[in-house]
């Protein structure tokens, strides 16, 4: 199987998204295609043999082929006559973490140009993208959030009881978060978190709080799950840990919180997963408080594809490739546009 | 102004689509351009002069000019050397009802080329194509909807109360909906709403349900409302009813629901467009019963655009589109990547 990870976009996850992608060479066993988009919106092919996070910061990815994405997927200008060539690969696997990729901007145009590709489809891309509307879909499908609320620019935001942390809508890897304990840390806190989006949420903060990590996708109907994980973490991992950590490729270790509390974990995942994520491999993140579990967050687009939470990544990923979701048949008959002209008489 | 409407798409209202495109012939005021989207999603320039529904069901369509779309818009070969030249517009008018129009695909793709568009943005489009995420939106938002159950494909369906309404969660123009009477029927109006979808939700069917329709938009901070009409109806609308419903330009009646009554349905629509509908002229459908507003559909891409409820739509238009919403910008700094190759000392 040949793999095309297309990485990048307009993402403050850019760099992250490099880092993860340079990654999966040492993750996945098949044969891998670079495909670069920048932030102009533009792809470039990138040579898998010498891919380096400093050809991006460097500029020097420019002097790779430029692509055309297309129906059915990307191609190149070859020859003196610039003659349109199509790049070969079996499928995308999208790893353009935050913005275009987890947003449902990059899942949507693979979707237009009926490109095979491993990640969310649009609609799970924006449940997961946009925290507010991850607890309303949560609540929907009966899966325990902690409180919020939710506010807009305009907003008079009152907070009772401290400490509380604030976040962004919309962005992902604790860009914008701040955990805030005192009135006074408010204000400051409220315009870190709008100069990275118009809307924020505020929850209670609970310090010391356990939080697990399960990541899984579904096969021909059937749940695989990693391990369970208890990610080591400072007060809350921060942009420079969470950037380290998209380049994991070594195996974690498995925490057992008791059949009850990994049933519960898992009971929530699938809820959550089925079956917007068809396509994708997830990781959830949830908070234990009190023997109850409430998700935390939904990485629709996991650092390095969570790879070192499985046994068997390869083979995971694989079989995830042969059994994307397809959309159904929509016939255009203009069953209706003859029927009015024939009942015009013209 | 210079108006592109884009119309058409892979979609069941495909059709709907291309009435509802040519009824704004008679509704704007603006110099149109008329762009196809066809169901092999190729895009065709039609003649604003002689654009008419049996071009379509005829194939005709296929003589026009094939375009592509490109970063800031759509352009066409010219000349015998087959140069691109950008077509000319200010705005795009999203059209396209149904499918790729309203469930993000298109409006991600426009948003992806950087083409100013009106119509919801993806986040918006998925919250209001699928009527599942629709209730779980309008929860978050303190609206209410009437009771529902949702099922996928290999759930079993217990039905306590008859009467009930099956609807596939994610078409619009009543496709696929059945009014269930009996636990007899129930079986095959579920074939028929799993043909179109492999998710559905079951409501209560409420006989004579008073319903109303408001349509509005956000310019520069402020709602701008509609009428309040009171659509005739049939049991329900079905499609043929409803696509005759998409060419309308003649204005509607104003009903009169006492200022309480009133000011509850336009409450209920600010806070469900505030903010996510930003760059769109949406109608909303509600329900009354014993005096309470309950939200029945988001249309996020009315049919002509809802211009009949308006007394000045095209003033409306004009404003909508000189006050898109802007993408906040992203910078790409690879601030991360330069710091880890310099501690490297590489």
């Amino acid at each position: 199987m040949k793999v095309a990870i297309v990485f990048g976009g307009v993402s403050f996850e850019h760099e992250i998204s490099i880092v993860s992608a340079i990654a999966m060479k040492d993750v996945l066993s098949d044969e891998l295609l670079y495909i670069f988009l920048d932030e102009n919106r533009d792809f470039y092919h990138i040579p898998s043999k010498t891919i380096k996070s400093k050809l991006f910061s460097s500029q020097e990815y420019k002097k790779c082929d430029k692509i055309n994405i297309c129906k059915n997927g990307f191609s190149k200008k070859t020859g003196l006559l610039g003659k349109e060539k199509p790049l070969e690969f079996d499928v995308v696997l999208n790893l353009s973490h935050g913005g275009d990729g987890e947003d449902g901007i990059l899942s949507s145009v693979l979707e237009f140009y009926n490109i095979p590709f491993i990640a969310p489809r649009t609609e799970a891309c924006v449940v997961s993208s946009n925290k507010f509307l991850t607890k309303g879909y949560a609540h929907s499908v009966s899966v325990n959030t902690l409180d919020y609320k939710y506010y807009t620019k305009d907003d008079e935001v009152v907070v009772d009881t401290f400490p509380v942390i604030i976040k962004p809508v919309k962005l992902g890897s604790s860009i914008g978060v701040s955990i805030v304990k005192t009135q006074e840390e408010l204000e400051y806190s409220l315009d870190v978190a709008y100069e990275f989006d118009d809307a924020i949420i505020i929850e209670p903060f609970i310090s010391g709080v356990k939080e697990y990590n399960l990541a899984g996708t579904k096969i021909n109907g059937e749940f695989k799950f990693s391990i369970i994980e208890e990610p080591q973490k400072t007060e809350f991992l921060d942009f420079d840990k969470k950037y380290l950590d998209f380049s994991r490729t070594s195996k974690a270790l498995e925490v057992d919180l008791g059949e009850e509390l990994n049933e519960k974990v898992k009971k929530s995942f699938e809820r959550i997963y089925n079956n917007l994520f068809e396509g994708s491999i997830i990781r959830c993140d949830f908070f234990v408080v009190d023997n109850e579990v409430y998700l935390n967050e939904i990485n629709s687009i996991p650092g390095s594809m969570a790879n070192y939470l499985f046994d068997d990544f390869n083979l995971l990923f694989k079989n995830v490739a042969k059994t994307l979701p397809k959309k159904k048949h929509i016939p255009v008959t203009y069953e209706y546009v003859n029927k009015i002209h024939a009942s015009k008489g013209k």
